[in-house]
């Protein structure tokens, strides 16, 4: 196996450096988040770093560097406390994945990409047209994390719609019924597929045959 | 599409509610967090909620909720400030999301399944042997969630092993090359395919022939 220490890795070349550290946490979620600006102007902007925070509430956080990227995000939900969030399927991850280009914010990606707007139900933000999965959110608490200067944002589900045929009976959302992607490193989409679920696990008796199996899985 | 009103989702039967919002963030990271405990028990345990929160320094998150699952890593990472993350394949999915069952402090999910520990480069907690990605962490920060008492702990990555394979000239890990696993839900696990990488994106001239094409992909 290659190996990084915490030297190399902090002497490493900027881009290789970017490249390899998005990759080590695994694959993301692909999400794209719709705000309004007090001015009127849509924005919507590619994330892969939506994450469950609880179910009860229903609660979802993400982290942004409100300094660099992602300004106009911060900026509408502070401003307005509504955002939604939307789920990217595979085949409009190209177009989901430009709205990382940096426009001026007077410009709505709506405007420059094949996404199409959707509002409804009253809700402040915008929506992503088509998108199998559909999030109304509402703003509700952050946390500057010290040590890179990023924030991480909390909100609470509002309104979901979820196309019905990815409902399974059990409230499990089956998103490769949707064909949705997800993300790693910077800029890799891909398609999950092969879903299998494992249920809730009981813990074994010490004298079952898997846990003396020989040791050592080793693919490489 | 199926609407969820937030009243909706609060009256949920608790199963239904709990598997329908672990699904809602899209695809997550898998993972199998190693410690070992002040009495050198090891502990391992599956965990979907890694992410990526900056490159330099090279940081990674993940929330846990102590006073219910996960106790153990907990008590493990603020005893001793080290612990490990590994990636999971999709071939070894089931023995990783056994890892979830409540065993005791005294005994380690190392015995329990077919995985077995690494112990390297002098670091204190276990690695699991095998796995394509394996990182040595540091706690430094941790936030507590007050809308729902769950914590974001923070980590400095120490140590990084990537199967050379997986490896790109560029620094990308990929992933699909290891066949690295996503979570998606409480228990659902799914395997990555078809990688793209779409690059850097730079803003599109307001003319760009994609700006105004016929709007509104929809797949359902």
């Amino acid at each position: 196996m290659k190996h990084f220490s915490r030297n190399t890795i902090d002497e490493l070349d900027h881009l290789f450096r970017i490249n390899l550290i998005n990759s080590c946490s695994g694959y993301k979620s692909a999400n794209l988040i719709g705000t309004q600006s007090r001015e009127g102007i849509s924005n919507l902007a590619i994330f892969s770093s939506v994450i469950h925070m609880g179910s009860n509430p229903p609660l979802l956080g993400f982290v942004l560097r409100p300094t660099k990227v992602a300004r106009h995000t911060y900026t509408n939900i502070k401003d307005s406390a509504y955002y939604t969030i939307n789920h990217v399927p595979f085949s409009i991850a190209e177009e989901a994945h430009h709205t990382s280009a940096k426009y001026g914010e007077e410009v709505s990606e709506f405007d420059m990409t094949g996404l199409q707007e959707e509002i409804k139900n009253g809700f402040y933000a915008p929506f992503v047209s088509g998108a199998p999965v559909q999030m109304g959110m509402k703003f509700i608490e952050e946390h500057f994390i010290k040590s890179n200067e990023t924030l991480l944002i909390i909100g609470e589900i509002k309104d979901l719609f979820i196309n019905s045929e990815l409902l399974e009976e059990d409230g499990y959302v089956n998103l490769s019924k949707g064909e949705i992607a997800t993300i790693s490193g910077l800029d890799g989409y891909s398609l999950p597929v092969q879903t299998k679920r494992f249920g809730y696990q009981r813990p074994r008796e010490l004298n079952d045959p898997v846990t003396t199996r020989e040791k050592g899985w080793s693919k490489f």
